[in-house]
Formats: structure tokens, sequence, C-alpha cells
């Protein structure tokens, strides 16, 4: 282990010198990679076969290497494979071999191959299992590869608990910088400041003599015009400011920094590759960048960011080890565990986290990921807990605590909360996607450090007045799921105390609201308007943008506003009969700090759909049972209530607007089409392009490669008969192609190139023939005409392939990639399902 | 929505009067199912297909039906099949119309085929989207459709709490019935009994004039000899007499009662159907037996069977909704989610029950079903706590409640706790399945009702002396999580108190432990001992036992043992270095209640290899995350341990034990065979018999038919060229020709039978023909003969599938079922993998 890790160690070094040099030059790819809309953009650069009437000519059946094997004897590779010296002719054993370099590898903007990649990898790990019975050293590598995912995950959760630290520590500095400086030492932010005063009373706890408002210190007042004026100014100076660091060093350094990366990464986790996307540049110019846009005061969060975050740590992490850097599903498994462990960083609640990623960002997520996940997710809120970058030694972002219990009469204000937010939820997402389609097709686009300036500058005007936009978004949230206490000095907790009131103060009754609960609710009734529509234009902007918790802050300020109504309500009117019995004067019978989360909530799902993940971060918030119900009760609501305006939450949206290959897990392909009516080619296109498995010249082979751009072809036995031998890959092939023109002797033009078991027998003075059988894919998974799309789209998804073979009664018909599929789901979804006809 | 709750009504009394009338009479069927060991059981009463060398004739074509589709004109049923009035061709559409009863239903023993049920559900879906469109009342109908689900859910959620209440109230009175009575009202128990008591002091609280032991009630004494023989021939005849009615109500009204039922329920879950398991009958009695068998004081615990109960319960309602009642695939989503409110009601842990659903019983879970668990695992959760079974409102089992953190160090006695979790669990499987096995085979299991006799003598006549014993195990669990607090007056919490103390009561430091605690250690190693030993034989009774609550048990035992121990060192010991720091004298630094929780982890997890659901059902029990890291240390451990030793879980080696066909999903294929290794038939078998699409006669179908008892029969152009065209299941041919020959003029035994699109030519004197091509599946499953077997694995695991035809270069060569490969599986396993050929 030990030994591994100084190896592992030594290669973290050469990530971080030498791999992904250009990955600001990605910005290029990304760009033409958007260029365009909707699918167009990925037609021309991935796997494709398009194809052709299969001629109806009388059959011929040239026998060789097509006689059942069962009629065969025994044979080197059809029987011993089972052996431990295994040399068998199964093509996968040649991928673990890797006698020529590059095969198996794949492009930039392809799809993987699951199949193929889990293959690799079971033969990997046979090959560990076969050799540690060998000595005792082989032994030690075996259990050392075995704990290496336990290390990988460690490592990853270390990474993320530090970085989400780290971001906490210096957004919540910077942000506190706008307003003012601490004397004692500028590094410190207000609250640390405060800390190390003695002189403060516990209601002026924010106001001590070493932390100056920058009129203080420039004009040496804090009250009056000239002062307002002179922090104001400040105030939007600093934003605009941290704002223009921060788009520019995303235009600089790494484009794929900006927005929030959760729908890029349910792609990749889907089996996508986009180089860089999750490389060091990202990761250290997402950090900082993501520091200066909260510190900005934008209408944004660290939430979804840091799952970018932390998957990019796993990326990272990967490259220490051979079993994570070469395969790329067991990559992919890791990256699913650290978005589990960003969740848990940025909410502080790792089963959250977890259910997070299998819920919302995964593809192929093994129970062997869950447990892992789970640690991954542990060790990060640990490590995030003993940086402890809030000081109070609580794990979760908003410590919550309430002491009354709910009543089930408030069910109908809740499920009021979850209509809200489903209503806002299908509102923000049609606004959203609107402008950002915009900002995609004219001029906007092309301005985005001009477009973050402008929304700053307009985020910092309106915001500086109100109190409540003022302050961070995420010390907003938390103001408003907090429950009054007797001595809570906020304007919000500006209730009029009965004097005689005996009671404990953890059990305080319903009181009067005083004149600061009033202003208070003003304030919020604007802040909720400002938010709603600013936050419409930040999210897709060209920095780190979350929408966790502006999306909260929405359903806070709602919650909140219905909840203190409630309680007044409650409070004057308690013989009404609804109030009657449960609701008696001096009882504590409405906390509208519940009615803020309930309401978070509800936005927080209306806009992703979450369900079982969001009612699970909400209730490791408080920690108590009890409340789930109520939150339940709204996450259904809102989910139910944004599904009927529109079935995709935000991220599927993003998915779908950038054109990304994404096949959705969890909506159900509900058409009657037949494989035959997506297989290419249609009616009258070109025919299937494919090979015979003997009997082509490398000259042909070479023609048919220059002249099409598919990423693989279907190898068959004749011309005449069309059954299906296999399949065999574009890259593989021009590669063995070249290797044997090089390394093998008389390989020229003309020589014959055969897939089939045994040369074909040859005149004695022609050029030598070329083997192929190895890079040959004897497996291909076909299904046949009649097929139900439902089902084949069903097999992609399980399955996780590039490509499936069309076969008519045992002939080879036509080919269906994961594209054909993608386009013909966005077809049918746009066509009225009534009025199809296939052309 | 009310109209189909009426209709639901309706139906559900019709259940409970005449369905399943014969449910007494599965017994038989059952012993034969059980008769044979291992898969022997399976081979001769499922799906199975023997087969051939294809012969290498010359071959010839002939073309009927055999032009590629691309060529023809748009023909109804080819391209037609996305309009409204969809009347296409596709087989699907068949099912849906059910024209011929008893189409697309399963036989008893069967597996059933996830693809076409599900293809089913879909095709039932589209048909009321479609309707809906129509009018309002169709409109209606759909929503009721869809919240019907939801209506389910609740169902299940209400009963199994309602169930899981009635079942703790009547064990814990039955189980006090064996020491005494209450003479207020015989119906209560002790506690209840004693609340209604003003006299008892808070010491006594247990000791109140209205309960009064046997001993009292008949000799008027309650100390001395005499008293003492009485009680323990009381207690030992209530066992007896408990045990005797719980093991004759199962042997007589319903035999699949019995044992924990989690085997059985992921066997059923992963698509086998077994008859009447999940029946009325079962439910009513295995109700009542868990009752009577917790109640004897036998070595069990209700959490499994409650799994099961829940189960049954999700079954019945199933009943009341065509939309489940009719589809295989959807009831099991119903029975995932009724298993996690299983979960949720016997720990109080609706989160944690819903993992164990997920990662460990269920084998189909769409996130849909996550969704739906949720919710039906916190209606059951708040209807067992409104029933409030315990009388202290809490939610959970166990409620514990711990004030001191731990240290670091104390990860090493936390492993080692795993350590014997791990060896005590694989230790525990395989004796107990040895023991089960030697039941099967020998006269042993000709007397279940001795057995069970003796067992419960047995466990009486030890148990009694011992006060650890005596109490209900759930009760002894409780008690061993309890941190001692200043007043408790058990024996375990005998320390010696420093006087001069002034700590608040909640941080009371570690004290010198007290003859009692001495006492108590010597009887709770004893009772481990006991425990260790008697479970291995309790465990498989013919009464329903869960194996939760015993093992937990011994390690909660061992884990106190274990944390007493590490007190008096720490407390004794302060100054050696391992303690020095963090244990000084006065600090309250270890927690054996702690070390109890956490071996009661370790021992769960080495039994059943639980991981995440497991850690956070503790979770759930403390609530507190600060205990999540020694718990997973523990069960990280335990599992690492007991995997080493024995790679099964007590479910999977009891579901080997039984040869129930289940298809695991956890463990990876990992040898290196092909599917043309596996596929049938075998080098020297008859081959394939199959059928051809045209040119067979009515009676040659009928002879294959009786001749052979595959379920299925592929179908091929022609015998010469075997290309496969599809497949058909012998119980839909049997039907159909069946159907025809009542229903249709002129067919007799030499009509032709053709599954073309169109009629042969035949002469016109010739009789009618028979077209079958609406039963016939046009789209089989085909994999190559050089596939993989380990991704032909995961293509059944992942699809569902129950057979799969192998083909080779297009034509047709074997098939493969899943028994085929579970028996695979089974050899591979076996036999030294180096020594492997094939026969």
């Amino acid at each position: 282990l030990l030994k591994m890790l100084g190896k592992c160690m030594s290669i973290l070094s050469t990530v971080f010198t030498t791999k992904h040099p250009a990955d600001s030059l990605v910005e290029m790819a990304k760009d033409q990679f958007y260029r365009r809309g909707s699918f167009n953009s990925y037609q021309s650069n991935t796997s494709d076969e398009d194809m052709v009437e299969i001629a109806d000519a009388p059959l011929d059946f040239s026998l060789a290497d097509d006689v059942p094997p069962l009629d065969r004897e025994p044979q080197e590779g059809y029987t011993n494979h089972n052996g431990a010296g295994m040399n068998g002719a199964s093509k996968i054993m040649d991928f673990l071999d890797e006698p020529i370099p590059g095969l198996g590898t794949y492009e930039d903007f392809n799809t993987i191959d699951w199949v193929r990649e889990k293959s690799r990898d079971r033969d990997r790990h046979r090959e560990i299992t076969s050799k540690s019975k060998e000595s005792l050293w082989a032994l030690i590598k075996g259990l050392s590869d075995a704990f290496s995912g336990w290390l990988v995950m460690l490592l990853v959760g270390l990474m993320a608990g530090a970085i989400a630290g780290l971001i906490d520590m210096a957004s919540h500095w910077m942000t506190d910088l706008k307003e003012g400086v601490c004397l004692v030492g500028f590094w410190y932010n207000h609250e640390h400041c405060c800390w190390t005063s003695d002189e403060t009373t516990f209601e002026q706890r924010d106001k001590c003599p070493q932390w100056k408002s920058w009129s203080e210190l420039f004009l040496d007042q804090s009250e009056g015009a000239g002062a307002y004026i002179l922090n104001y100014f400040i105030y939007v100076s600093w934003a605009l400011a941290f704002a223009f660091l921060a788009v520019s060093l995303v235009r600089v350094f790494a484009p794929y920094a900006c927005g929030s990366g959760i729908p890029e990464i349910k792609t990749i986790l889907s089996g996508f590759i986009i180089r860089g996307y999750l490389g060091k540049w990202t990761l250290i110019i997402k950090t900082v960048t993501l520091v200066l846009a909260v510190s900005s005061g934008l209408s944004l969060g660290k939430e979804g960011p840091l799952v970018h975050v932390a998957c990019c740590c796993g990326n990272i992490v990967c490259h220490l080890c051979a079993k994570y850097r070469k395969n790329e599903a067991k990559r992919r498994e890791v990256l699913s565990a650290a978005a589990a462990a960003g969740v848990s960083v940025a909410f502080g609640a790792p089963i959250g986290g977890v259910l997070f990623s299998l819920e919302e960002v995964s593809y192929y997520f093994p129970l062997k990921t869950l447990w892992r996940s789970f640690f991954a997710a542990l060790v990060a809120a640990f490590t995030l807990r003993s940086i402890n970058p809030f000081g109070n030694s609580r794990l979760v972002l908003f410590y919550v605590e309430f002491h009354s219990p709910w009543h089930l009469l408030e069910l109908v204000p809740f499920i009021l909360l979850g209509i809200f937010g489903g209503l806002w939820g299908a509102f923000f997402i049609r606004a959203n996607i609107a402008w950002c389609r915009r900002r995609k097709t004219t001029k906007l686009g092309k301005y985005p450090v001009l477009e973050v300036l402008v929304v700053t500058a307009i985020t910092g005007i309106i915001a500086f007045p109100n109190d409540y936009t003022k302050m961070s978004t995420s010390g907003l949230i938390s103001e408003l799921f907090n429950d009054c206490g007797l001595l809570d000095s906020s304007q919000l907790c500006d209730y009029i105390n009965d004097v005689n009131s005996t009671k404990n103060i953890d059990d305080l009754p319903d009181r009067a609201a005083g004149k600061g609960v009033y202003m208070a609710m003003w304030q919020l009734a604007l802040a909720l308007l400002f938010k709603i529509f600013i936050t419409i234009f930040t999210f897709g902007m060209k920095v780190p943008s979350g929408l966790f918790i502006p999306s909260m802050a929405v359903g806070a300020i709602a919650g909140r506003l219905l909840g203190v109504g409630m309680e007044q309500l409650a409070y004057y009117h308690h013989d009404w009969i609804i109030f009657r019995g449960w609701c008696s004067p001096g009882a504590d019978c409405i906390t509208p700090g519940l009615y803020a989360m309930v309401g978070a909530a509800a936005c927080l799902g209306g806009v992703t759909r979450m369900t079982v993940s969001l009612v699970v971060i909400m209730f490791e918030l408080t920690g108590g049972l009890e409340y789930i119900v109520p939150l339940m009760a709204a996450a259904m609501t809102s989910k139910w209530v944004s599904d009927a305006i529109g079935r995709e939450g935000i991220y599927e949206a993003h998915i779908r607007l950038n054109g990304y290959p994404f096949l959705e897990a969890k909506e159900e392909f509900t058409h009657r089409t037949l494989a035959m009516d997506v297989m290419r080619p249609r009616r009258n296109d070109p025919p299937l392009t494919s090979l015979t498995q003997d009997g082509m010249k490398v000259e042909d082979v070479e023609t048919i490669i220059n002249e099409t751009t598919y990423s693989g072809f279907p190898v068959i036995v004749s011309k005449e008969s069309q059954r299906l031998v296999g399949f065999v890959l574009r890259r593989d092939l021009i590669i063995s192609i070249e290797n044997g023109r090089q390394r093998q002797d008389g390989i020229v033009s003309t020589s014959l190139i055969y897939f089939t078991e045994h040369p074909p027998v040859q005149l004695p003075n022609n050029p030598a023939a070329l083997k192929l059988r190895s890079v040959l894919d004897l497996s291909p998974f076909t299904v046949t005409d009649h097929t139900p799309m439902e089902i084949v789209v069903d097999i992609f998804r399980k399955l996780g392939l590039r490509q499936c073979l069309v076969t008519h009664n045992g002939r080879l018909l036509g080919i269906i990639t994961k594209k054909d599929i993608l386009k013909h789901i966005a077809q049918m979804a746009n066509q009225d399902p009534d009025s199809i006809m296939f052309n």
C-alpha cells in the first residue's frame, strides 16, 4: 500500500505538471461543440451509420468459418478459456495485452462503450486474482488493488472537504469585505473580528470597535447620507471587481468552469467524454471564481458548483491509480461517489448526498458504489467539520432546532407552499431556458463579460438598500429558517413580549408582531420579487453559479411570509374554528421558521425535481423525523405541479438546450415505434456500409474508411447472405491496418484482409493476408426489426450501448446508434404523436 | 377516485372470500418444491430447452415472408402503429386486447418475463393516455389510475403500521403473561398494569400491587424455593403452549408462514412466482404465529417476518387495482415498497427501510419506486407511532441518547467488535446452513412440531434462571444500549457513585463498577454463549423467525462486555499512555452503551452483509451523525471479515439451500466462459426443438408439444437455413391451437400452421390454415455464440430475461435459459476454475 502510495504521489506530480496542458484551449473545442443548437451539434462527430436497402440478390454461402462450432474439434480459444494460462482467441484478451497502442481508447466528445469497459475491468481483475495465487508479492499487490478503491474515496473525501472549507472561509471574508474591514487583521471576517473583542454585549454582538465599515474608515462617520452613499458605492465597486475577476478568469483559463456543472456531469456520468471538463485547471479556476462569484453578491449559490469541484477532485485522484485511470467505467464510479461527497459538504448531509447522487446525477450506480459513496460523503463531511469554517462546530449549513410540533391542519398552508414552489419552478425553468436560448442565438452571447458586469451592477444597486438582499443569500436563508427566541434582536423577531410570561425560553407562545416584523415583511416581499427575476438572468452566465441557494431563498422568503401571516392570524383569531383546540392563547402553535423551510424545499423541488434526496437533505438539516411529513407534502405537491406544466427539471432542460447526448433514465419511452422505424439506412438511403469477413483487400477497406465517417462497420459473411459476423470499430481498424503495414512483412494495398479464424485459400504469388479477427467484436448486440423501440431504449439505457445492429430473420438490416435514439425521442416529443408518418 | 375506491372495496371483499381458497393446500406443492435440494428442484418444472447439433445440410431459402421490410409497400401494422386507432400487427397489442383468455399469464413456480410485463404496462398506460384526450370521464379515470399507485402505497403503509402495532402490543402482553398477570385487567401487560398504580416509587416502578407473579397468585409468596419452582414451571409451560400453537397453526393453515420470509421475498421480487406465499392466509397466520413465537421466548425476532407481513399487505392491496393485479412487474414495485415499509415499522427507521429494500431485497427498483417506497415507509412509521405500542411516543425500537463523544483511539475496540461480528456471522451461517441441510435430508425434518417443542423447552429451561435471557430479547438489547444514568436501578448500572460529585446528571464521569455490574457481566457472558448456540438451531424451524434481533443481541452483549471492560480499565489505569489526555479521572470518556450498539451493528452486518442500510438504520436509532463513524468502521470490518470466510450472507445461503432460481445481482460473474459453453444443446445432445414459420401441420406441432416439456420454441425460416424468426411460448401455443380448433372453421389435425404475414400458397382442397403470428414474439433476445458469459449474465440480470437465443453468423444455434445460467454459475463455483473442461 505504501509503495503504491509512493507511486501514486509521483504520478500526482506528473498530473499537476504535464497532463492536460491545453485546458484553456478546449474553449475552441467547446465553442464548436456549443455552436449549433439541439441535436445538430453532435451529428457530425460521433459514431454514425447510414444505410440502404438490401439487394434481393440470389443467396450463396461461402461456408468458410461458418460451420457451427459444435461440429468442430475442441480448439484452443474455444474450450480452453477457463484455464489459468489463458491465451484464448477471445477478443477481450487482446485489449488487455494491448499489443497495439491506442486500441480501446476514446476520442473527445465520444460516448464510451460501457460493456467493453466493464469487460476490460473484469479481465484486469481476473488477471490479478489468478496471479495473486502465485506469489506473496502478487497477493499483496492484489490486496492493495482491492483497497485502492477505498483509498481513492478517502482522498476524494478529504480533498472535497478541504476545498469546501476553503471556499466557505474565503467567501465569508470577501462578502464582509464589501461592507468593511477588520482593523485587528484584514483577513478576519466580521464575525471572527468581533469574537476577539470583549467589549460587545449580547445584543450588539455584530457591532464591535475593531470592525470598521468603509464609511467609518474613510469619513469617520457611520450614519448619514454621505456615509450611506460611500458604503453604497464601495459595495457595488467590490461586487463589480469580484465579478469581473471571476468572469475573466473563467474566460481566459478554464471556460468549462462556468455554470453549475451538474448537467455536464450528468452527461459525463452517462458515458460521454468531455476532456478537460474535470481537469485540474477547471478545479483551480472553478474554486477561485466560485469564491469571487459568491462574494460579488450575485443571486447564485455555491452548492451546485461544489458538486463539480468534488467531481474534479475525483477525476484527479483517479489518475493516481491505473485501475481508475485506464478504465472509463470505473472512473465514473468514483465520479458518482465524488458527486455525493460534493452535496455532502454543500449541505452537511452525507446520506442526502448519496441519495442525490443516486437519484439525480448517476447513471451507472452499482451497490458497491453506494457503499463507497457513503464513505466518501462521510469523510468529506467530517473533514469540513474539522476545518470548521462557520466556527460553530456544526456540520450542516443551516442548523435548525424547532421546539413545537406541527398540527395536521397546517398541511393546508404547506401544500399551498408546494403549489407555489411548483409554479415558480416551472416558470423559472421556462424563463431561464428562453433567456439562455436567446444568449446562444443572438449577439448577447458574444459579450459574456459585459453581461456579467451589467447583471452584477443591477444586483448590487438594487440589493444594497434592502437589508435582506444585502446580506449573503445563505445568511438570509439561515435567518429565515430560525425560530425566534426571546432574546433575538433581529428585526424579524421584533415581537411584543408578554411581560408576565413565566414560560420556558424554549417554549415561547405565539406573540403579536411588533413594528419591526411588519417592516421586515415589506422588505422580504420586495426581496422575493427581486430574487425571482434576477435569478433568471443570473443562472447560465459565464461564472460558476449554483441554483440551490437562490431557489431555497425564494421559497424560504415566501414560506416565512406565509408563516408570519398564519402566526398573526392565529394570534388574533384564535377563536376561529380552524384554530380552536390547538391554538389557544399562550400556546406556541405556529413556527414561521418551519414554513420557511417547507417553502425552501418546495421551490428547490420545483426547480430540480428532486424527491427523496431533497427530503433527506432537509431531514438532515433538522435532524427530526417530526418534520418529514410537511417537507414531503410540499415536495410532492411541488413536483406534481411543476411536472404538470413541464416535464423537465432545470438540469434536463439545460442538457437538451446544449444538445448533450444524454439518454434520460427516468423518462419512459412511450411511443409505439419499432426498431425498423429508427434504424438506418432509411428507405431511400444508400446501403449500409459493411465489410465482408474475407475477400476484401486492404485498399478496399481504406477506401471505405476514407469515404465514410462512421465510427464502426458491421462485418458480414458475404454481401449476398448478409449474415452478421461481428462489428469492428473504425479507430481499431485504422490502427490495426497501419500497424500491419509497418510491422508485418508483405502487407501491401492488395493484401487480403480476413476476419475469419483461418486464412482464406490464396494463389501462391499473392501478397500475405492480414488477419484482423483480434479487433473484431464477435458479440455485437442485435435486435430484430420488429423489436418495439421501448425495449430498444431500455437495452441502451441499462447496458450502456453505443450502437446496436438490427436483423430480420437472421440477416443484417441496419444499425441503431445512441444518437439515432436521441434524435428519435426528440422527434417524437416534438411532433403530435397522432400525426407521425415515417418518411 | 371515490368510485374507484368503491370498486376496490367490493373487490376487496371478493378477495377475502373467494380468492386463493386453497391456501392451505399449497403445502403439498411446497413440499414437492422443497423436496429436492439445490438445483434439482426446479429442473423439472420450469422452462427448459434441450438441444442438438445443427445439420450441415445444403441451404435453401423459401423467401416467403423473408423479404426485408424496407422493400415492401407500407402496410398496416408496419407503419401505422403510431396512430391513435392503433390496431397494428404488433404482437403486444394482442396481449392487451386479450382475445384468448389465459394468454400472458404464468403458472406457479415459474419465472416472469420482465420485458413482456413492462411492455404490457406501457401499452395499458398508452391506451389510458390516448383515451384521456377523448372525454372528461376518461381523463378522470386516467388521473385516478395515476394516483392509484399512491393510494396503494398509503394503504400498504397503514396496514403494515397497524399490524406492526398489534404485533407489538400482543407480544408484550403475552411475554409478560409467562411471568404473571395483572389483577386490574388480565389484558394489561406488566408496564401498563403498573402505570395505573399510584403507589409505586420511582425505584420500584416495576413492582406494583396490581401485578401478581404466578407464585404470588397461587402460593401467595413471591420469594422462596417453592415460588421459584412454580414460576419456573409456569414460565416453561406457557412457552411450550405458545410454541405448540404457533407451529400447529403454521402446519395446518399456512406452511409458507414459517421462517423469516426474506429469502423467498428476494426470489419473488427477482421475478419468480410462488402462489399463496403472499396471500391473505399467510398474512393472518404469520401475524398470529409471530406473536406466539416471539412470546414463547425462543431466540428469534419479529423484524424479518414483519417484512414478509408487509409484503403480504402489499400483495393484498395490489388486488384492489387492476393496474397492479394484472401485471406481475408492477406488483413487484409495490412489494419492494412494502418491504421498505416493513423495515420501517420494525425499527422505526423509514430511510433505513427504503435503503434496505434497495440494497438487500429488491431486484427491479426504478426511481419512481424509490419515492413511493419512501412514502409507504413514512406512512407506516407514523401509523405505528400513532398506535403507540410502547407507550412512549417514540418511533424507534431502541431509543438511545448518548451524551459524550467518542475518542479516535476507541476505533480499536470498535474494529475488534467488527472482527467479532464478522467471525460470528460467518460461523453462524455455516452452522445454521449445515443444521438446515441436516433437517432437509434426515428424518429430523419429519417432526417439525416435536423439534419446535424440544427447542422451546431447552430455551425455556436454560433461559429462566438468567435474568438477561429470561427477559424478551428486544428488552435485553434496549437495556444494553442504554447509557447508565445516576438513578438507574438496574444491576448493569450498579456503579459506585462519588458522593461529592456536583456534575450534571447528563455528564456522569466514569465510575468504579459495583458488585452488581460484575454479577451482570457473568450473567451476560453466559447469555452470550447460550444465544450463540440456540440461535443456530432456532432459525429455520417451522415457526416465523427473524434473525435481526438475535444477531443484534449477540453483538450487543459482546459489545457491552467489552465496553464495561474498557470503562473499568480506563477508570483504574487512567495514567496509561493510551488513556492519558482524554480519560482523566472524573471524565466521562467511555460509554458502554455505544459499544453495545456498535457490537450489534457488527453482528447484524456479519450475518446479513448489509452495509449502507445497516448504518442508516443504526443512525436513525441514535439520530446523531457523531456515531456514524464507529458504526461504519464496525460494519465495514465485519463485512470484510465475514466475506473473507464465506461470500454469502444468510439470505443468499438459504436461497441456495432451497434451490430458488435467484440470480444474485451483487455477485459479479468472473469466469471466462462464452455463451456457446452454456447454451443447450450440448455437444452430444439431440437437436434443438424448433418450429418452422410455415409448412408444419397442427398435428406436427401437437406432437412436439406432447413429446417435450420445454416452455417455448424458437421459430425459424426453414430447417435448412436455421435463420431465426421469433419465439413462441408453449402455453400460448397450446391455448391458441385449442382456441383455433374450437372457434375457427376447418381447423383439423392436417391444417397447416403458419407464422408468416401471409398464408402459404396451398392446394385448393387442403384444410384451412391456422395463422399464429399473433402469439409469436418477433423480438426474441439473441446473443452470438462468442458472447462472454459475463455479458450474458449482465443482460439477464438487467433486463430480467427468461431465455435468450444463441446465434452464430445469423443462424440459430441454441438457447440459454435463466436456469442454465444458474446451473452454470453453481458449476463454476463448485469446481476448481483451473480444471474445468467442458463435457
